[in-house]
C-alpha cells in the first residue's frame, strides 16, 4: 500500500509541510521508521528521537513544527496522537477490504433468526432462535448468539464470542475472541451448608460504540440487567459481575474485576488488575490506579491507588514480617510520646 | 407468565397473607417492582424500601411479618432468601421450555462415544471416543468432549465449554462457556536454562452439583488428579492448578487463583481475586477476603485478609513509600523506647 | 501398559539397581506408590517417604543411592527431576498414539490456505486464506486460524485455539484450550471525553519450543509486533499486552499481566497473579514473587516481592488502619527523635 503524503494529510485536516506527492508505505514509531514510513510524535519527552528518525513524515503537534520541518516532511496537527489513531484506521480498513456478506453455509442460524441481507455470519457460527443481526454487522466464525440476542448495525464480533440469551450489543462495537456475554452471575442462598442457585433471570445491555477484549466476562443480571453504556472500553479478561452499571467512555485494562451491583460513573478509569468490590458506587472521573482494590464508594473524582510497593525480596520481608505489627508500633509510639510530654 | 400468590405460596411452603388470586407476572427488587412483581426481603437493612416498594406481594421472614402485612400481601417463609432462590428456580424452568433431545445434526460425535437418548448434544459440538453423556445432559453448542470424558446426569454445559480427554462431572453440575476443564497443568523440568516438559497424566475430577463460571479454567493433574468435590460453586475467570483439591461445599468468587496441589477444606469461602499459592493447607470453614494472597496454610476456622487499603493516590504514595522503611523504623522506634528507659 | 525398569533405565540413562525385568505400568507419587509403580525423589526434604514408600521403583539421585538401594529397586539419575520429566514424555507419548492426520471433513480450509499432509486439522476448525500449517502440527477441533497465520512443525493447538490474522507460531509450540493469540491491543486516543480506537496494525511472534496455557490471551502490536521468544512457558489465564517482548525461556506462573511494551529479559520467572505495568524493562534472570505488582523497571536480576501479609481479619483491619497514616508515624516518630535529641 502507497499513498501521497498530500492526501494523507488532507484527510486528517492538517497543514502539510514538504512534499505531497512523497509517498509513504507503511506507519512505524520514530525509533525503527525508514523513509517510507509515516510517524508520529505526540509526548514531547520523546522530541529527542524526532530528530535522529529516518521517517520519511512525521505527524506532530504545533509546538513541534519547527523542530519537524527542520527534519523533513510533517503533518501538522492539533491532537497528533488522535490524528494517528485516525490515520491507523483509514489504514486498517484499507488493508481489511469489504466484508464477505451473507452467511457462510457451515454456519447455523435457527428458524426465526433475522440475519439482515448486508451482514455477515462467519463459518460454523451459531444464530438462535429469535436472535437478530443488523445490517453491517459481523459474526465471526464459530460465535454463538443465544435466543433473542441482538448484535446492532456494524458491529464486529470476532471469532468464537458467545452472546448470551436475550443479551444485546448496540451498533458499532467490537468484541474479542473468547469473551463471553451473558453467563449466569454468582447468585446463591445457602442452606444448611449447601449452595442454592439464584437463576439470573436479567440479562446484558450493551450501547453503541463499546470495544469488549478477549475473553473477557460480563454476567447477566440476577433479576434487573448489567448494563454497560456508550462508549466503554474494557480490555482482555476483566470479569463483569452481574447487576453491574458501567458509565459511559469508561476504559478499563486488563484483568479487571468488578463485583455484582457496583455502579461506575462516567469517564471513569480503572488500572490493570484492580479490583472493585461489590455494592459500591464510583462518581463520574474516578481514576484507579493498577492493581488497587476498591472496597468502598468514592464519591470524590480524582486519582485512587492502594499496592504493595514491590522491593528486593530480603527487604520486603522485613517490612512485611513488621507490617503485621504496625497498629502494636503505633501504640508503642504513642506511649513514647506520653512519656515525653511528662517530662516536660 | 402469570402467576396466582396462593399458588406460589404453596410451593414454596410460606404462610399467605393476602388474596391468593392476586397474579404477578415478574420477580423485581423492591426499588424498581410494580403491582405484578413479586419481590422479598431478607436483609433487614433494607426495610426502608419494603413499606415505598409498589410489589404486588412480597416474600419476608417472620420477623417482618407484621410491617409486611401492614402494606399488603405477602408470604412468609422461614428463609426468605431461600425461597427467592427456589422461586428463582420455578420461574426459569418455565420459561426455559423443555430441551430438544437428541444430537445436533451438525455435531460430530466420534465412533465408540455414548450418548443416552434422552441426553442433548448441541450444534457443532464435538463429543470424543469414549466419552459418555448421561440422561437428562446438555452439551451446549460448539462444546468439545475429549476422549472417554464424562458428563453426569442432568449437568448443562454452556456453548463452548472444553471437557478434556478423561475428565469427568458428575450429575447436576453447570458449566459456563469459555471453561476449559483438563488443561494440561503447569509443570517443567530446569534442564541448563531450558524447561522440559513434564507430562500431565493425571485427570480432572469433579463431583455432583458443581457451578464452574464462564473462561475458569481447571488444570488436570500431574500424576493424581485434581479434584472438585460435591457442591463446589467456582465464579468466572478463576485459575485452579493442577492437583488442587477443593472440599465440598466451597464457593469461590471472579478471578481467584489457586496454585498446584493446594488442599481445600470443605465450606471454605475465597473472595474476588483472591491467590492461594501452591501446596498449602486450608482446612474446613475458612473465609478468605477479596484479593488476599495465602502464602501460608491456615489450620484454623475464621476469616482472613491482606490488601493494601486503598486512598487518595498522594496519601498513599506517601504511605507506600515510608512502608519501604517500616523495619527501620522499628529499629529507630526501638531506640528511642531504649533512651527513655534510660532516662528513668 | 506395562514396561521393564531395564528398559526404562536405559531410555532415562541411568543406573540400575535391580531386577531389570520388574515391571512397572504407572508412574506415581512416592505417597501412593503401589508395588507396580515407578516413582521419584528428587526434593530430599521428602526423604522419609522414599523408604516408606511401596513403589515398584524409585528414580533417585546419586546422594540418594544407598538409602534407595536399602529400600528395593532404584535407577539412579543425576538430575532425577529431569529424569522424571523424560519419562513422562516417554509414557504420554505411548499413551496418545498415532495422530490422524488430514483434514477432517467438517473444518473449513478457505481457498489458499496451505496445510501440510503430514498436519492435521481437527473436526469444526477454521483454516484461513493464506494460512500456513506445517508438517506434524495438530490443529485442534473447533481452533480458528486467522488469514496467513503460521503454525510451525509439529505445533499443537489443543481444541477451541484462536491464532489471529498473521500470528505466528514455530515449531514444537503447545497451545492450550481457549487461548487468543492476536487480538487487537488495547490503544484509544481521547477525543473530548470519547475514546478513538487506534488500530492495531502489528502482528504476534511467537518462538520455538512455546507453550501457552489456556484462556491466555497475547494481544497483537499496535505498529511493530509482539514478541515472544523461544522456550518461553505462559500459564492459564495470562494477559500479554501489545508490544511486550518476553525473552527466551521465560515462564509465568497464572493470573499474570503484564502492561504494553514492557520488555522481559531471559530466563525471568512471574509468580501467579504479578503484575507488570506498561513500558518497563526487566533484566535476565528477574524472578517476581507472586502477586507482586512491578510499577518500575528491575536492571538487576534478583528476587523481587510485594505483597500484603495475610492475617487474621481482626488484626489485618488494626494494622491497615494504621498503615494510612503511616507517614504521619513517621514524622511523629522523627519529632520524638529530635526531641531526645535535645535532652541529650
Amino acid at each position: 500500500m502507497h499513498i501521497g503524503i498530500g492526501e494523507l494529510s488532507a484527510r486528517l485536516g492538517g497543514e502539510l509541510i514538504g512534499d505531497p506527492a512523497l509517498q509513504v508505505s507503511r506507519i512505524g514509531p520514530l525509533e525503527s521508521a525508514t523513509t517510507d514510513t509515516i510517524s508520529f510524535l505526540s509526548n514531547p519527552r520523546y522530541q529527542p528521537q524526532l530528530a535522529a528518525s529516518n521517517a520519511g513524515c512525521v505527524i506532530v503537534g504545533p509546538a513541534m513544527r519547527e523542530a519537524a520541518a527542520a527534519r523533513g516532511a510533517a503533518i501538522v496537527c492539533a491532537d497528533p496522537y488522535l490524528a494517528f489513531a485516525h490515520l491507523t484506521q483509514w489504514w486498517a480498513a484499507q488493508r481489511r477490504g469489504p466484508a464477505v456478506l451473507g452467511v457462510h453455509p457451515s454456519a447455523v442460524v435457527e428458524p426465526g433468526a433475522q440475519v439482515h441481507a448486508a451482514a455477515t455470519v462467519g463459518a460454523m457460527a451459531y444464530v438462535g432462535r429469535g436472535a437478530v443481526v443488523e445490517a453491517g454487522a459481523v459474526i465471526g466464525t464459530q460465535c454463538h448468539l443465544g435466543e433473542d440476542a441482538f448484535v446492532g448495525t456494524g458491529s464486529l464480533l470476532k471469532p468464537r464470542v458467545v452472546l448470551g440469551d436475550a443479551c444485546r450489543i448496540g451498533a458499532r462495537g467490537i468484541v474479542h475472541s473468547g469473551a463471553v456475554i451473558g453467563a449466569d452471575g454468582f447468585g446463591f442462598a445457602p442452606d444448611h451448608g449447601r449452595w442454592v442457585k439464584i437463576e439470573q433471570l436479567g440479562s446484558v445491555l450493551i450501547g453503541d460504540d463499546v470495544e469488549i477484549g478477549a475473553n473477557t466476562c460480563i454476567d447477566r443480571g440476577a433479576l434487573d440487567d448489567t448494563v454497560i453504556e456508550d462508549g466503554v472500553k474494557l480490555d482482555n479478561l476483566i470479569q463483569i459481575g452481574h447487576n453491574v452499571r458501567i458509565g459511559a467512555h469508561c476504559a478499563f485494562a486488563g484483568c479487571v474485576g468488578v463485583a455484582g451491583s457496583a455502579k461506575i460513573g462516567r469517564h471513569c478509569t480503572v488500572g490493570g488488575g484492580a479490583r472493585i468490590l461489590g455494592h459500591l458506587e464510583l462518581a463520574d472521573n474516578v481514576h484507579i490506579s493498577a492493581a488497587t482494590v476498591v472496597t468502598r464508594s468514592i464519591l470524590k473524582p480524582g486519582q485512587y491507588s492502594g499496592l504493595f510497593p514491590i522491593d528486593d525480596n530480603a527487604s520486603w520481608e522485613k517490612n512485611a514480617a513488621t507490617l503485621k505489627q504496625l497498629y502494636t508500633l503505633r501504640e508503642r509510639l504513642r506511649a513514647v510520646e506520653r512519656a515525653l510530654e511528662k517530662q516536660q
